[in-house]
């Protein structure tokens, strides 16, 4: 059976190559028509999809998905406009491909130039997010890319309505229909058989909770980056601005607390915490957040608002829910040094108007994206001007922070001589 | 055993860690003065590295070393002349770091921008090429990086003797010596120790045989990038110059035929072949090279040279020596499929005046570099005015072709705002 899988995945990944040659040759108007087909096709067939998608919801009741994962799987004729929406937004920008990255005529007439090219073949493991189907297929369109999508089982209905659009829409411009392909139907032996693939998959994306990642970081020997975790931290600095302070600290919180870049801890510079807290912690209880306080912060909650003893491992925790830790730092120093033990290097904050402090944070903190005054839920592609997003990059090699379309390029050099040798 | 083999690596992993916390924030004018005294340590201490190298030849000779790995591990006074230039040239190149790589402002004010930035431990994996402990460190130190060494054991007298005047040097002007260290003390279990040590190395770069390179690659759970195998092409087109032909085949082939950019493969249209090929299979022959051809190569070979018929394995070889396969192609198309099939993704070459031929051969190669008219020697960090180079990458991710400064750096997005939330 495994075998059987695994052959089966290496022919999906040769005829993603096979197809992919044709892709990295298309010219931009080719691929955003491609784009366009995708963004009519998903609003002709909204009934279709979303009936698709009703499926897996029941389903997902069945087997007791959290309110939480079932509204992450669950697409609506607005949703699907927004989807459709966030593909035309990336038919406006330019190709990556092409895209002259170095340039240089050196000593002995040779011409350099360092151009973008396509990755080849991508593979996308994520899981309950139809709309990755979509923003992952346009990213790879457009900058040449085919793919191998891998959506898990619990939205495998609505996966399989929508690769279904995919593939006739790239097939309606002229393009081959193996540019989007699923291997759902082969399961987690698919999975395995794909982070295999070496020589014939250029790259695999994991996009999900911490254990999705884990195991394809630890079964992948194709080139992975990992994608995600956020341990994300706000820093309240003792020149702060505490008007500023508060709305960063509560958004970052409160606006979507199951997602990536929502902020999991805060910290807050002893000078100001009497000032700070005892309004800020009322505040976020009022908006339903469970509070876990260090000893100082304790001390400066008011009266009347729960609120538990911070244990060592909630400075660890990304709770992804309306939960947060919170810490009274002697200097920021202390700071930056609490941030490089727990930081997961998603998105770090320090909310202050002292030029120096700014500079020493944003110098020192080693992480994919280094707020100033600025909620972290702004490490978003769409809110960075990427467009649509392939995931959040945690990973030092290739790619950091919101992954878009250069991201999913590789570079070529292309020297251009009139007979030069190497003497 | 193994235990404390893993445990000494990871106190050497932590104390680089430690050491590049120094290393990410030095100045420019710091680490320049650094480079400058491990190049001004080689001159003033060239006979004791020398007579260390003498040690390692001579167990080299008595282990058997090939001529060819007896010459790579040779320290002369004229080489360790030239590495110590190469220092020089490293120090006037501009710091990568803090270099801009895209910036913007937001509609809602924010101000982004992404930046170079040190990627913390790289692990350097080589053997028998002792300029690569002085290369590695110094493009590590000028990229902020610390850096840990494996040299291999054949050369282990002459790398201890270079590790012990960089971390001198090092700390001379006032860094931390453990901004380079060497496992060579750690024997094998040291490599898979390093390889192993998620967390605490950000990249390690095999460099050496394909051997090597396999190895790294299976055992390795942190980040890799492939450098090096080279089955180079150079491909004569029917518009070819012939004169500029010869000369590049004879020089990809000849010039220094033990590296990685060195022609394996020439390719020639059937067109020209008559014309072609037979003063050429002359050259090749009367310069040393061992022919193996194919059947309509062999039709051409004058009277009284000898060759060999090209075997199928004879055009996946890496000879890595004065060796060549030679086959005549019916068109460019055959020639690039002949390619595609073939190439390691190093370096391919044609030789072409048909500007639509070589448009045509540029896009469709999938290789690291690609030259028009020119050899396929000139793949080398140096020759593209990068400064000494880590290796050449032969995989997409991150880093592709001469690694020099820019690809021992990842970025950090820094964000700048005036207290935006979002909505």
């Amino acid at each position: 059976m495994e075998e059987t899988v695994a052959h089966a995945v290496r022919e999906t990944a040769l005829r993603a190559k096979e197809a992919a040659k044709a892709l990295t040759l298309a010219p931009r108007s080719v691929k955003d028509a491609a784009l366009a087909a995708i963004a009519a096709a998903l609003e002709a067939n909204t009934a279709a999809v979303v009936a698709a998608n009703q499926l897996d919801i029941a389903a997902g009741r069945d087997n007791g998905l959290t309110d939480g994962l079932i509204d992450r799987l669950t697409l609506t004729d607005a949703r699907i406009r927004g989807i459709a929406q966030a593909l035309r937004t990336l038919i406006a920008l330019p190709d990556p491909v092409g895209e002259l990255v170095r340039g240089a005529t050196l000593p002995n007439g040779l011409k350099l130039r360092q151009v973008r090219v396509p990755m080849g073949v991508v593979g996308m493991v994520y899981e309950a997010r139809p709309n990755v189907t979509v923003d992952a297929a346009g990213l790879a369109l457009k900058s040449g890319n085919a793919v191998i999508l891998r959506g898990g089982s619990a939205a495998e209905n609505t996966n399989a309505a929508i690769v279904k659009l995919l593939r006739a829409a790239v097939a309606a411009v002229g393009l081959p229909e193996d540019c989007v392909q699923t291997i759902d139907a082969l399961g987690r032996a698919g999975v395995t058989a794909l982070l295999q693939a070496r020589g014939l998959v250029d790259l695999v994306v994991p996009r999900g909770g911490a254990g999705l990642i884990q195991t394809v970081v630890a079964q992948a020997s194709v080139p992975v980056i990992e994608t995600g975790v956020g341990n994300c931290h706000v820093y309240v600095d003792a020149a702060a601005d505490l008007t500023k302070a508060l709305a960063i600290a509560v958004n970052a919180k409160t606006q979507r607390p199951s997602v990536c870049n929502a902020a999991e801890t805060l910290l807050v510079h002893q000078e100001i915490a009497a000032e700070f807290l005892p309004a800020a912690l009322a505040e976020l209880h009022r908006l339903g957040v469970r509070l876990h306080l260090d000893a100082e912060a304790l001390a400066l909650l008011p009266g009347g608002i729960p609120a538990e003893p911070a244990l060592a491992d909630d400075w660890a925790r990304e709770y992804l829910d309306l939960e947060l830790a919170v810490g009274v730092v002697p200097s920021l120093d202390a700071a930056i040094a609490h941030i490089a033990r727990y930081s997961t290097g998603h998105t770090e904050a320090i909310v202050t108007e002292d030029l120096a402090a700014a500079q020493q944070f944003t110098d020192q903190v080693d992480a994919a994206v280094v707020m100033v005054n600025a909620s972290t839920r702004f490490t978003d592609g769409g809110e960075f001007g990427l467009g649509a997003e392939l995931g959040i990059s945690t990973q030092k090699l290739h790619a950091r922070g919101p992954m878009g379309l250069a991201e999913l390029t590789s570079t070529k050099w292309i020297v251009l001589g009139s007979g030069q040798v190497r003497t």
